[in-house]
């Protein structure tokens, strides 16, 4: 009997901030990473502002070639946002506008997706919705449940973006084991 | 009687397209300006990609600096928006990051703001009921109504994005008539 | 010198249990009401599932009737919403799917509008943003701050549902002065 | 070599409009039915106003106990949905609110949904997005696509709400096909 296949996962975080929470939240999951799961981090801070004559032609910018190349290679998707102004990071928003475009060749059609997010009093539950509605366009498969928004995030990391709560590393896991048996499940037809 | 003093409107297009339709609205808004206000458009294509320690540091770049003063000296907003992804395009939510920051210095704060937006099939409905949610904590005082959602552009646009809907035209003018009185309204205190 | 006439607001609890967070947190604004302002609250419960054919018709049912007129009486309006589902509750946007027909004819049409919810670890923010974009459409201009979300209800208020958390019922103060503030600035005193 | 075993649909509309349109995208989806597939359609009209003391008690209205009944019997949903006030309808989302609780006793979760609408100029986008934040709580699992948005109700139905356009039609045959590959795929089969 073979073990089941490993699970790559890419992971982004909508913070360019160098002591970002998000980020630290990222760091974090690879730390905590269950068997059979693999994570790479990537970092957004190269991509451009959205073009969308380049998104459609062969003038494709290289990070955002790279960004695309490494989507496709995923099985699965990470996301960490902080939220600004009740939504995601314009960040965010304008990677994931590169990487839906052109519609025939989004790497990020039928991905499996899990969500996280470090904020202030209300976490980041609007940013994350926003970002769910987002996904059913580019029809991503976003896990309902479990959902991570760290609260009072001065409380949880140190000063350079660390994660040092360990009730949070400990939800980071469990969101990973359902994320790895979210895409077991949907790969399986 | 004096007259009442000149609404001075900031509008930006969310996207950075050579022939986008949403300029084109924005260059028809110049065209039927209604008495009492003067247009200022503003091109969003040098703002960087947001960085929080840049935002609330000394370190602002020029091309935000030049984009606060000038949202700064408008007495009512207005934003032409895209739908990408069932939602703004990044570009956009980028700048009002920027613009957003610091919150004791924000010059959305307190702004009255119409929307319209041109698109496919549905318009850009999406997009724009973000961006009110956006308004929502940036504390800007949208307009309920009229509402401007051009469906179908490609019949509306010439190859340039300019205008040649005279509908859509007289709407435009409808919605800066609004947007007039909706700024005296609010200011008269 | 004539003082500013009175500001009637309407009050309405999305919750019909006996014991609702939501109807204390009116019952707690009627007792920390500033000067100027009279509270009225409305209970919803004899109200009947929506039917379009009666709300468009001559056969509005009775207590249908009398919410309407008690809106039409008000100045402004005041919400207290639960959370159920991610989004408002049922009985209350039935309420207004009743109130905001036939649309020439909307009490809810042009009302200052002051929102307050409580519930569980994230309070209604999801509730109150659904039912922001409900204002969009019946044209009730919500004030964007201050915000009420009770948190942690169970800490907030007692086994009947009464507000025994001083801090919140300064917040509710604070709120009901904005709308008084945001009533009399729209009507143009 | 076994067929696989049926799927199940429960389908319900938003509407008690007795010539309501979304009643008649359920009739025409039982004309329209794959192999594969039944569907029983279930009239929420009998369902009171939510109360959350009956809800959790064992006090739960024979309408609300039948609902619930044939909602645990389905091995998935299709709801129809008209949009009142940029939202589903308060006598859907009532129906849903019954239905959920208690949470562990929900027989929403983890169940497959379908939606369509009928509407006017912009079909019932916004409704259908509010329904999809509810899934999320509620764990139901949404197709990203096909979605069925009927644009301009008045030239697709008859004045007894049936629907007359053979394209809406294959539409609706396409998302039952989607539904039930769905459901298959998250069946593990």
């Amino acid at each position: 009997m073979t073990p089941p296949s490993p699970i790559h996962v890419l992971g982004f975080s909508g913070s360019l901030r160098r002591a970002s929470w998000n980020s630290g939240l990222l760091r974090a999951a690879a730390q905590v990473l269950p068997e059979g799961l693999t994570l790479e981090i990537h970092d957004l801070s190269a991509i451009p502002l959205f073009n969308q004559e380049a998104a459609e032609g062969d003038r494709l910018p290289d990070p955002v070639r790279q960004f695309k190349a490494r989507l496709a290679a995923a099985d699965a998707l990470l996301i960490a946002t902080p939220e600004y102004n009740y939504s995601l990071p314009g960040v965010l928003k304008n990677a994931l506008d590169w990487a839906s475009r052109p519609p025939q060749d989004s790497p990020l059609d039928g991905k499996p997706l899990a969500l996280m997010g470090a904020g202030g009093v209300f976490g980041t539950v609007r940013a994350q919705l926003h970002l769910r509605q987002i996904a059913v366009f580019t029809n991503m498969l976003p896990l309902n449940r479990p959902q991570i928004h760290v609260m009072r995030g001065w409380e949880k990391f140190d000063a350079d973006g660390n994660l040092k709560d360990e009730a949070v590393r400990q939800e980071i896991r469990a969101l990973l084991e359902a994320l790895a048996a979210w895409t077991r499940r949907l790969r399986r037809f």
